[in-house]
């Protein structure tokens, strides 16, 4: 048999953590204390503390697929966690801290954690579930962390496989229990290549890469081992993740790329527009949107401050990088409407990912309207659970079913529409609850609106609507109900609008529809009677 | 054990194959015709002729790891080959239309090629070896070629294995037989990804890439495969290499990104001061410039026409992609003297490649000084020759020994200064002759130098030094002495200068130097008697 010649080098962390001491050791990582101060460190001194925690980790029995925890915000010694618990051949578990301590528990318990990596001021979080977990060994940064690195004896690193266990996620299911995703070295090292392409995330040296979405959350996308690989300075903000003390950041790091959930970028947008003149940002900074769909309204605002939102779509389950919305050249003199319209969907998938959009077996035309569930393949898309395993979610050719609903255009771009669970099933019909919510944010007074499905005696289900206004702002019920007409068929519209002053949120930024359909359950329809 | 829960999909063409089919259809391939005419396709066309085409070797019983031959120019029909070849679980060995016939066929027989796929241009070359060879088929583009596709039968393509052999490509060393080089899948998809990183070659769906370098030179450097994988539009040659018919392409085709060798470069500023006002290129085109050092100068020169020069080093051995120098954000305000002195040096490596450089077991301090030979490590360098092989090429710690003289310096930046073969050995010193020419080429008058060591019967050896004028330039010896004394010590200058029209070179455009010691190699130097 005629074989290649070329070398067997397989892909780790190992080639990244020697990159980062030999080629990229002065870059900075620059994280924001509890006190708010500002902490520089670099890569070569991140790389060599890492190690030590490698080897501090091995000489306490640590082995191979081992899982550490860390109960942890964004900044350098996390960072640290990321290289040195893999290097050791062990597999870091980022715990979720926005859970319910009895959620942390169990997850903590299912994926058997030996360790815990804590910062000080997690501590009183940590006290609330300590009782319902038996780590062999608690170490908390800003009391022992530094010691235990300091007394890391000279062991050397195992040699690893790219099949080797990194990292583990959880998901954050809001049915059933959490499921665990496990991320192999392989996975991460393609999943970072394939994020800092120009078409993709577009990450350099030239960058400072501000991850504000949790490190707990996906790994932060992944971003972490992505600037590491390519050699972009890092930013993190700490515990500090209000409006003004992230725009402090953005504006003294001069950050370029920043990343978070929409919520975040709302938030940003109401601190420009209070105080226009007060930041300096970065010309041209683009502020990575995923987790949940950006309305095309908030990438408008932004353009006109000379900022970037670039939309992504991924998923525990994905790495999380599965779609990226940015323009291909060919529509660089497409109307600004098309432009918009395309860059606030979820968008097309970068190297290595393999999409399919089936409904009853079946493709669907492409044609920006005809929705299916999306399907997804990549080497760094799971194959399964790791525990409470739902063989359902993969179809018999492999895909990974992701339960959303989706349809794609012309351009190829994707748009989702629904959850497969969220979708209001009225009179035999599909009403998709996320397009509503979208055209509903894009109005000017709408600061948030999520709809849900209400059994209803007649048609099955209903939509109704909830809405937040933006402070000041005001609307009526029937002055949302034209705007929508405006948008979608009559059918589609919610009978109700009922206004609120907050929506609840999953711990990953997402609508908890079925807190509010549990709100709504007894609702009185107009009209009907029980 | 623990382990990950990814999917495994192998890294081969049939996912780059797909995506250009279903996510890249519509994106443009244009070549010139022998008739210059300039013929425009689609990914989505090449993409379905590539699968016609691997139907076709199936069918006439070419087996996996079968070798299949191309002698071709640059255009969407090898672009075909390249995919088409390896998909049907074949390997593509591209013979160099540059080497002497006998060679050709010496290189045929060595890989034991089944198929020739030929241009029907390059039948008059193949008629002069078609005695000493045996293919099978000779499948030629612009005749057969076209019902050689329309006739494949509906055959499905095999399921590839990362580690099946994608191509092959021989050295074009100047001392000893050729030998082969086996690129495989998985190498090709690491090198592509890693190449197209924006601190890499910076490839995008927003580029016009226009690959000069001929695909029968180390694949092109990879870059047919770069632009499959991104999306890249592109835009071949064929057979006019001339710096007008260059210029011609560059211009009409929008070319963002070209890539060659410093001689052709060296043509292009020729044509360009010729004829300043001719010409309207992309603003900031970027020439990628490798298989030699691009002269400070030359890279001054197009700066000041805003086009801008990258350089890159590699070899057949390293797929190429070794090492890219590209300015690190830190040296933005540095002095523009350092600037161009950096970009002028062969660059840091890309992630995924590990360099050593190593004199007598010794790693040399990083002081921009003290050198020793460069060593290589990368996914896609090679571990072996396919045949010939020479194992002492290999460190015993399983680096590439490139043969080259480097050293690195503070900024991580390393510059080769010679072949280790090319050192010349004079009164127990080194003295490395192409650095004479780096300096000798950035001389005002001076279009091309070489520099070689002479056997001398008190130094053993000494420098002598063939130069080429540039037309209508005049410079004297004396001059050249005075121009490098001011760059080196006075031990290093060459005893003696030779001007000359032109210096012969390889198939790959490098200086034969072994040609010009025999030329001159009864030398008498001048007080001195044999």
């Amino acid at each position: 048999m005629f074989s290649h010649t070329m070398m067997e080098l397989p892909l780790t962390l190992t080639t990244l953590h020697r990159r980062m001491g030999e080629v990229l050791g002065h870059v900075e990582v620059v994280s924001r204390r509890p006190d708010k101060s500002f902490h520089t460190t670099t890569f070569g001194a991140i790389a060599a503390r890492a190690e030590k925690l490698a080897r501090g980790l091995l000489a306490m029995g640590i082995a191979r697929g081992d899982r550490v925890a860390t109960l942890m915000w964004n900044h350098a010694e996390h960072l640290e966690a990321y290289l040195g618990i893999p290097l050791a051949g062990a597999v870091i578990h980022t715990l979720n801290l926005r859970l319910h301590p009895d959620d942390i528990a169990y997850i903590a318990n299912d994926a058997a954690d030996r360790v815990l990596i804590v910062d000080a001021v997690l501590l009183p979080l940590y006290e609330k579930f300590a009782d319902k977990v038996r780590f062999e060994r608690v170490i908390v940064v800003g009391r022992d962390y530094e010691a235990f690195l300091d007394a890391a004896p000279p062991l050397a690193l195992p040699a690893l496989a790219e099949s080797d266990p990194l990292g583990m996620c959880y998901t954050s299911g809001t049915t059933g229990r959490p499921k665990g995703v496990v991320y192999s070295h392989r996975s991460t090292l393609l999943h970072s290549l394939v994020s800092a392409l120009p078409d993709s995330l577009r990450l350099s040296r030239s960058d400072t890469l501000f991850p504000v979405v949790p490190m707990f959350h996906v790994n932060a996308w992944g971003l972490p081992y992505t600037a590491a690989l390519v050699g972009a300075r890092l930013a993190f903000p700490g515990p500090h993740l209000d409006p003004v003390s992230l725009l402090e950041v953005m504006e003294s790091q001069h950050v370029t790329i920043a990343a978070g959930v929409p919520t975040l970028w709302l938030g940003i947008r109401e601190a420009l527009d209070k105080e226009p003149a007060r930041w300096k940002l970065h010309p041209g900074l683009t502020m990575i949107v995923g987790g949940a769909a950006a309305p095309e309204r908030l990438i408008r605002d932004f353009d006109r401050q000379g900022l970037s939102l670039l939309h992504a779509w991924g998923m525990t389950e994905t790495s999380p990088i599965g779609l990226v919305s940015r323009l291909p050249p060919e529509l660089d003199d497409a109307p600004e409407a098309l432009r918009y319209q395309l860059r606030a969907k979820q968008g097309v998938p970068p190297p290595l990912v393999e999409i399919a959009i089936r409904k009853d077996g079946e493709t669907p035309p492409a044609d920006g309207r005809s929705s299916g569930e999306l399907l997804v393949r990549a080497p760094w898309v799971a194959a399964r659970y790791s525990s409470n395993n739902t063989p359902d979610r993969w179809s018999d050719d492999g895909y990974f079913r992701t339960g959303d609903v989706a349809h794609r255009d012309a351009h190829g771009f994707v748009q989702l529409t629904d959850r497969t669970a969220d979708l209001i099933k009225s009179g035999g019909e599909w009403i998709a609850s996320q397009e509503l919510e979208n055209a509903l944010m894009g109005h000017p007074a709408v600061r948030e609106a999520a709809v849900i499905g209400l059994a209803h005696p007649k048609w099955s289900e209903r939509p109704l609507a909830v809405v937040v206004k933006k402070p000041d702002a005001e609307v009526t019920e029937a002055e949302l109900r034209a705007y929508l007409a405006e948008k979608f068929i009559k059918f589609w519209l919610p009978d109700v609008f009922v206004f609120t002053d907050t929506i609840p949120r999953t711990s990953t930024g997402k609508f908890q529809k079925t807190t509010l359909r549990a709100q709504f359950a007894g609702y009185q329809w107009p009209g009907t009677t029980d």
